[in-house]
């Protein structure tokens, strides 16, 4: 029987269930040396608290973070809450010695970042960052195709991350439902919130990124703000578009917008090599597109490979072959992975360095708008 | 906080896991009066009774179904064992006062699954069979298109169920893992793991079906028993295709085989209405198709509604739009929709009465196929 | 230079001007021994044969097709009218030595067909029938993949055209419009009009259907006719469905109706073998799709086949790669081949014998559906 | 009967064919007041200039444009040869006061384009460029769903035109087959070859652009000269993107490159209003894919419009609903729209002025990316 790992989970909202759910989902599917113990929930209304904590099964409740982090019967801490709290939160969690996970982004910005990374390093605590894309089977399995090294030398890589949400000019910012849409929680708007699951990815895909152009708009320059009660202007950005190459000489197209009509949460990426390209899009997140050159001639054309076969990533532990797994399984596979790390005394990926790493593209891209300059991106 | 309802599960394959996960999940996402406990597993052998408690939190086994049925602190037993076990299990669980919740086909045939239903009736209990598909979200959407009106006048409703899992003829029949190809542990082929899916959707999105024609085929004649160990003729339909008429006026085309090359699970139906029309396919289940002809003419086209919404059925219980959730879901919602049956005193459908009507048409379409002659469908 | 050919032409309608289209555009494109020269144009009414005739530079009109056969400057008879008038035409044309090409079906039943056949053959003249699709480029191709045994032994073979345009009950039967609702002149519904498509690619990619079972309905049982201009029965199938076995051994299983609201013209084919499928759609008539499960397990996928390339049949004759040509190009291409056959003397397929064996289908299709029961399929 | 009008056309390669066969479609389909006359075809080889003469049914050949363009017969000039040879054939067709008919890019670059513009405006004559794609029917049609005011504000413009063509480091450069690769003769590579036609597309349904930032690559840095024999410096970009802002406040993303693996001619452009949305893609020309955010909330979806009715743009002219027509047929609508100018004495867009206007960006897309900053896009 697997052993107990002890989770407090700081914050409830849409990430705090999806984190919740695969802790509560992982050992029925992936024979682990460790089992998560739903410990302890925190938030600052109680109430709220003791609502969470009776829906997932938490044991109990605090309201203050700072007694959650020093809590002895803790062994991890999870951070869901908004991007302006991650490195306070990281700091205290670190020198507790608890392990951490943290949504992305990892930070407000790079140097933030750098302190949380010092942190984690010093205590050397497990860490790892909600960048929960990389575990979709189809994308895992876009990542074996490539480290077998399929798709030859690499001219293109492309990736988009298209929303249609904040259009409405009534819509308000900031509080606990909007703070994606308040400077001050969030650090920015779509480059933190989207590119950052985008340029993560493709860090990992196809490796660094030397430099960019980039470009930002907000479309809706003032909406109330349900703080304050008052209209002010809108901090964030609507939509960023950069450009760029990355360190293996191929060319990055980058494109996030919560203004694009149509499209909820599509997140695409395709990358063109000398021999193969692939595909994958968010809204059908069980197929991968696959072109391989190397096909007979006359018979070439785009595979829709649907990744639910036993051999595919993770797909062996849930069901059988053509039947789709959810959004939410690209975290159970993450907490799995997580797990296994501890166990095996090994980081797991992407660890606060390597959302550290994404930081920096992050600055680089913004540093890039304001200045209406191609801007070359530190290397971490 | 939602009161214990324990569950007894007679089963540890497949579909043991795909109910047990759903037991196990249903609260996080739903409120409801009543919380299902892992009570109890039962399994022939102690040794995998045992493992798969321990996976999923059971907290005793069984290796009698007897003795499970019997036990007092049991609410609920759940059959998932294969076809042939259904009707002594259910009738001796009806007898002892037990919710039942039997997998699907309901019985070997329709004469079976007429003294189950008079069974589960004349014990008053909560019942109801895993025809988990009409819980897909975009099909419990299509139920909710059609009941609205905006079909209008039925046409056609044509559905297939396509796999291709058995085309080698080195695969064996029979024992734990093949039973499906074992006629006497499977009762029928495709016509019953598969037409039977297809004709509960069915029935339930367009009515009773009045007369059949149908056609049936064994392509591989005989294969090793891995009962025996001998080959031995092959008793099952690889493949069954059938036509015939709604009572509605509306004709029906509909086919099943597992020797379609590349399809794994390819249950798809399409209804052709005066007015609408939609298409679903399981390969993709978060997608509606659906064309209306009262559209504006020249915008007029197939839109692809990705089900996804909060005003979607189900959907507002899971993530945000555009993202999508997985098979396993059916079954979470049919617990859901059971449970909330049970605090209502209202049945929840398909009960085993719904689930004996899919049985005559089944008993049409093999009548016909051997016959080679058109079968009115008996009235349940 | 090629030699001219003189082409007589009968009827105007929407097959007069694809076939016109096929003989103005040939040359341009294939390099042949003949050169198609539009000599006549035959109608009974003066004024329509003469803005036909203007449209498309025939040389001259005939209001009488009798003296249209009989003109010595004519080599090939264009049979573009209704379905009752070919049988009387193709005799005539054939007594006096012309080369026919006949507009499907090929005649009103097998009877009928039989007799023209005959008539052909007597005569010994060039003959073919316009089932245009055989020279769809995808089509073609798929031809040549089944002939490279790429699919292995077939296991199913199913095939729909589905259309929408006669829903209305207030669109009435007969007349130069309307004719192919009007039984005395089409004969039969879609059986002759859409399935016998369907039955003549199925024959030349599958082989020989041996025996059927069929479903007909007339949706709408009166409309006004434009010739009495009164309401009368509807003599014509709306939908007609059947199901059979191929004498290799694999289900057929095809549909055709008017009714299928959002359907325009969607015929399509699924061929399953036992390493491979293939699908195509007249909607997307460019593409093919191609499943092999002999490619690499982890990469299997249905492959979307562009057919656009240089080594793809006929699309060496047109534009670049990725760029797509149209319905009527199938017309030129069976143009093409049947010039290549006159100079080779050699028939060029689907001759009228080939159209004669569809035929045999058809009427086994119409008396199953009569007579609610299994049909052999007579032998030509 | 229509009035003759003569061309003269000065090439033979892939776009000379093009536009012959639509001077031979057009009055098969439109009801014009003109019928062109394919009066001569000019090479410098007299046998290339033969072939092509017999094969489309030329009357006369030429081997010296300057003979061409001075022959009283001619009313028409139409420039099919490489890039750098438009602007001295236009001039002096120009000042022989024939209409002029010249395949795009216009020109070299801005500064040549300006000169030609002058040339045709002050000799008064019909003039127009052949970016074909706006008469695509989708591409039509769109145009008129955004000038119904569907879409409302616009916040995005993407548009991409990927090949893979050119990715072997064996293809050589230059000479008839090649001339694209040759910079010389081409003056840029995908920027103006590619690029281009995105371009054109965008400032017909978009309006202007104002400013851009863009980034070129050349990833095969030197191949054979066809004409010198010799390894030589590839001067062509091969890839080549840009963002920018139109002056409606909408965002641009555009991309082309040769090094796209899988995709022949992927022109594709999405437009995301405030309303509505709209994507088009070459691959699959006869769909407009359209979503609206006005339908009905939960049957909202991208609706995939297959233009194919008589009331889609040009398709009344073709044959029913549901069958496609080809890349060339939008050849065959600009030459009929052209003749309609002519007849109306109005000019045919795009004009040489328009092409002008995409010479204009494609100058600011090449000075951006040689000087890695943002350049303001000249007005015309």
């Amino acid at each position: 029987m697997p052993k107990p790992l002890n989770v407090g989970m700081i914050g409830y909202g849409f990430m705090g269930r999806a984190h919740s759910n695969a802790y509560a989902q992982v050992n029925h599917f992936f024979d682990l040396e460790y089992r998560p113990v739903l410990k302890a929930a925190c938030a600052r209304s109680a109430d709220k608290a003791k609502a969470f904590a009776d829906q997932w099964g938490y044991e109990s409740v605090e309201t203050d973070w700072r007694k959650l982090v020093a809590r002895k019967d803790i062994d991890l801490i999870d951070i869901c809450v908004p991007n302006n709290l991650h490195a306070e939160i990281a700091a205290a969690a670190a020198q507790n010695g608890k392990m951490i996970l943290c949504e992305k982004p990892l930070a407000m910005n790079s140097a933030e970042g750098k302190k949380m990374v010092e942190a984690v390093e010093k205590a050397k605590v497990p860490n790892m960052v909600w960048y929960n894309y990389r575990r979709v089977p189809a994308v895992t399995f876009a990542k074996k195709l490539i480290d077998e090294g399929r798709l030859g030398k690499v001219f293109h890589y492309r990736a988009k991350f298209l929303q249609d949400w904040t259009i409405s000019a009534d819509l308000p910012q900031g509080g606990t439902a909007l703070w994606r849409l308040d400077v001050a929680a969030a650090g920015s708007g779509v480059t933190g919130d989207l590119l950052a699951h985008c340029i993560d990815t493709a860090l990992w895909l196809n490796g660094p990124i030397a430099n960019v152009s980039a470009m930002t708009e907000t479309f809706v320059k003032e909406r109330k703000h349900n703080l304050t009660g008052k209209v002010e202007k809108v901090g964030i950005d609507d939509a960023c578009t950069f450009m760029g190459r990355f360190t293996n000489g191929s060319l990055a197209l980058f494109e996030s917008t919560r203004y694009a009509r149509g499209h909820k949460a599509l997140y695409t990426f395709e990358i063109n090599g000398e021999h193969a390209s692939i595909f994958w899009d968010l809204h059908d997140l069980h197929r991968l597109q696959y072109f391989d050159h190397r096909d007979q001639g006359v018979v070439r054309g785009w595979r829709t490979v649907h990744v639910t076969d036993g051999d595919h990533p993770y797909m062996g532990k849930w069901w059988v072959p053509g039947l789709q797994i959810g959004y939410e399984a690209s975290f159970v596979h993450q907490v799995a992975d997580f797990l296994d790390g501890v166990a095996a005394r090994k980081p797991a990926q992407p660890t606060f360095r390597d959302a550290y790493r994404t930081q920096l593209v992050l600055d680089a891209i913004l540093d890039s708008a304001k200045g209406q300059k191609w801007v070359k991106v530190k290397e971490a």
